[in-house]
């Protein structure tokens, strides 16, 4: 009997896909748990991936016109209390502050002391203390559209969490916006999910499903939520970036109004949008295999690292001159508006030197050694192909050709894990078909269902909630596109206008 | 009678420092005070500066090595206690998260509720948290040294507030450090003070003077605290970085402990280093004017302003096509490793357009009209001579040599600043003088005294206690350089071994 390859990680996958998250995440070294409950420590690994993502969302951001901005990261509760549905959605999972100092006890310990008189919340979202600022910077038609970001970390108190996917803690930006029409609102609404649906797929590889959310999946306050959704390989829908288009809600409860052209005072229309390091989950999810990570190159912390093989100090001395002279002609290179990210790592630690950069997920590994040398050429492994394969490949030619390689790499994970999305998802339009769909074949692996069924839905709630008592299956989304198609109810069989995208979800 | 010029800002530096402060800041629209006591909104105006700061330092610190990562906002309080001075020095200053979510009282308001087992401090600084993670991440010599640095918001709970200097809330960087010898950690304490030192006279253009901490004004649980002290224009010092020597107490009280070559297992030595949203606020206090804001140019939000002038549409397509044209190559242009970053300004508001740039303090202000077009030229006033003066400069002469002009304010800046901190500095040896020095001419105007005293200290903290007492003067530092000279205590008479600064602080 054939044996199998040993995987890095353990479990596989297949064994036990939450488990195998995890062991990756530890393997990659790109996070850790924290002392502080649901708290992540972000390690620099995975905090480098984290800057790439910052940096290009941030230019797409600027690109339209929005500039950054900070806001105070307390909320006095009564803000907080100005929208209703808001205040009614956060404050089963806020952070309160509620003293400001520390006071030595009668036990020699430490107690709380400087109760204030207006307890704080740390921030889960920002709508409400942006919306006092902006209250007071709009007064004329002339100050709109108003185009602000943060970049910060929020807080919202969860009690099951899991590194980058749900944490009490966690960092992201939060655009809020300000507008003299609906129209102007909405639009925005719809570009800031284009931009994400373009950062998402094009940089990390995630092809997604732009759609709006149901009453029940809104925003607490808003009045639509735009969303984009991604397939993990355990075909669960991962939410990557949320719109909302909030009307004059937010306004009211902040009393951002303006002077129209005709001297005329009206509410303002406001949006709100997000995305955060769960982003990091779902690139993880999206491409890692039983060896761990693989990171999509835009936005990988680096492109390649250099091994250099020796054997003695002789050897070291022309292999480490060698190395270092590639390293500086590489880092010259340019790769997608930015110098190629090297890492040289020559530590003499044996084959576990190679699979600490697999399990990292680098998109190439090139091994320099004395044989190599003399022909000039490089040795190269992909990881986004067999990495135990390796080829052969003349230092110039490298040098030339490592931005298509990357390109190639890049187009790879995407099609790869479109081709996964589209295998998994399936059109159906009977009801026996649907519940067979999301029922685990293997009671003894109740995660592996069927993936996204693209069924039609009546409208009514108490159908949404059939499905999610049933099947702990949510509407993910009603796509933008393609919605015009008439059908029946997958749960009551009334007629329905859309197909909607059903799945179980993170 | 001669009419002095209006300035822009009421009152003048001379007439009242604390509340010109306050106004340029607000003309500038750089921040703005929050609802939330003490913590305040950074305006996109004055974030643009942060980033800008962030870019420049973060890089200084990646070339030594430094590697980013992002530690937990909450900080348990038995984490805190276990350094001794450490708690000691923050406790009173602390917000404190007791709770995690808010009930619906009898009123209808909202109560803190779940309360939690250990209550949670929102980092003031965060070694503690850190040397937990550190405590996992070394074991070895061969992990060391540990290089890691986090850019995030800290919380200091502030009783007296000032937008940018003394915030509850502000914006950081803290580098932590590990390595295995006291010497290895002293090399770093004093490589970071440099970047520090090179980075505030090179990029803000503030002259510093780098030294030591007296054992009373050093960070809670260091060994040793270098700083660098700048001059304000009240002649009053402002500590824009600290680096810090930790010995072995942080390792000690985080279990920090590697295993050396020879098998034995030793406590790390550790170092940490901070600058704050604070240089911002030494930022504007070193160069600012009766007129507002000036911009030292590698870190200004934009280098320059185009503003087109036009009195009808005919003329504004004509203009608008030439600035658009300009501003395209401009910003194709590069100035100090960055792509020049340029504004234009079409707003038909008169000469407040002009002033807002000025107050502003953007570098440069460019007139764009039809006279100027026909002549292929531009009229440029520079922000850090008379802002009054416009020169026409020929277009291509002007693209050709703004990186000159840029870096001719640059200097400017510096050396004005360098020349005010000179020419308020005294070596004083003779204690009535050191009094006088410290004694306002005009009891009405209280904040008007002499400047830096370098003046020699016998070592006591009683003597330091004394001074500071009698004159609200405090040691700034002990310089690093010329330290050698003998003399006697300027308080005491006894014998001292080195000149120390004294002056007002921030």
């Amino acid at each position: 009997m054939a044996t199998q390859p040993k995987t890095a990680i353990t479990p596989t996958r297949i064994e036990d896909y939450a488990e195998w998250y995890q062991q990756v995440v530890k393997a990659s070294d790109m996070a850790d748990r924290s002392p502080v409950r649901g708290c992540m420590v972000i390690k620099p690994w995975g905090y480098a991936l984290w800057e790439n993502i910052v940096r290009e969302l941030d230019d797409l951001f600027k690109s339209t016109g929005v500039k950054n901005a900070y806001f105070p990261l307390f909320i006095p509760i009564s803000f907080l209390e100005r929208e209703a549905e808001h205040v009614e959605g956060f404050a089963k999972e806020c952070a309160v502050v509620t003293h400001h100092r520390l006071e030595k006890n009668a036990a020699g310990g430490l107690t709380p002391a400087g109760e204030l008189a207006e307890p704080l919340v740390v921030r889960p979202t920002s709508e409400t203390i942006i919306g006092d600022s902006f209250a007071k910077w709009v007064s004329s038609y002339r100050d709109l559209p108003l185009l602000i970001n943060q970049w910060v970390n929020v807080v919202r108190w969860e009690m099951r969490t899991r590194i980058f996917l749900r944490t009490s803690e966690f960092l992201w930006q939060e655009g809020h916006t300000v507008h003299a029409t609906p129209e102007d609102a909405l639009a925005r609404t719809h570009q800031m999910l284009d931009i994400y649906a373009h950062f998402v797929q094009d940089y990390l590889g995630m092809p997604v499903i732009k759609g709006r959310k149901t009453a029940t999946e809104r925003f607490p306050g808003a009045v639509d939520t735009l969303c984009i959704e991604a397939m993990m390989q355990d075909r669960k829908a991962l939410q990557a970036g949320t719109s909302h288009f909030l009307g004059q809600n937010f306004a009211k409860a902040s009393g951002i109004k303006f002077q129209t052209p005709e001297e005329k005072e009206e509410f303002a229309w406001t949006t709100s949008w997000g995305t955060s390091t769960r982003m990091i989950g779902g690139l993880i999810m999206t491409h890692g295999d039983d060896d761990g990570v693989i990171m999509p190159p835009r936005v990988s912390p680096a492109h390649l690292v250099l091994l250099p093989i020796f054997k003695n100090e002789d050897e070291r001395a022309n292999v480490m001159t060698y190395t270092e002279s590639l390293a500086a002609e590489l880092r010259n290179t340019h790769y997608h508006h930015a110098r190629l990210r090297v890492e040289i790592d020559e530590r003499d630690i044996g084959g576990a030197r190679g699979w600490e950069w697999i399990k990292k997920g680098i998109p190439l590994r090139v091994e320099i050694g004395p044989r190599d040398i003399a022909e000039n050429a490089v040795f190269v492994a992909r990881r986004d192909m067999d990495h135990r394969k390796k080829t052969s490949i003349k230092r110039d030619v490298f040098v030339k050709t490592i931005g298509n390689l990357l390109d190639e790499i890049q187009g790879n994970l995407l099609k790869r894990a479109g081709d996964y999305t589209h295998s998994h998802t399936r059109v159906i339009d009977d009801s026996d078909a649907f519940y067979d769909f999301f029922t685990p074949e293997n009671p003894e692996k109740p995660e592996i269902h069927g993936g996204f069924a693209m069924s039609h839905w009546c409208g009514e709630a108490a159908c949404e909630a059939k499905i999610k008592e049933d099947l702990t299956v949510t509407i993910r989304c009603i796509p933008l596109e393609n919605t015009t198609e008439k059908g029946r109810c997958i749960c009551c069989g009334k007629p329905s206008e859309a197909r909607v995208v059903f799945a179980k979800a993170y």
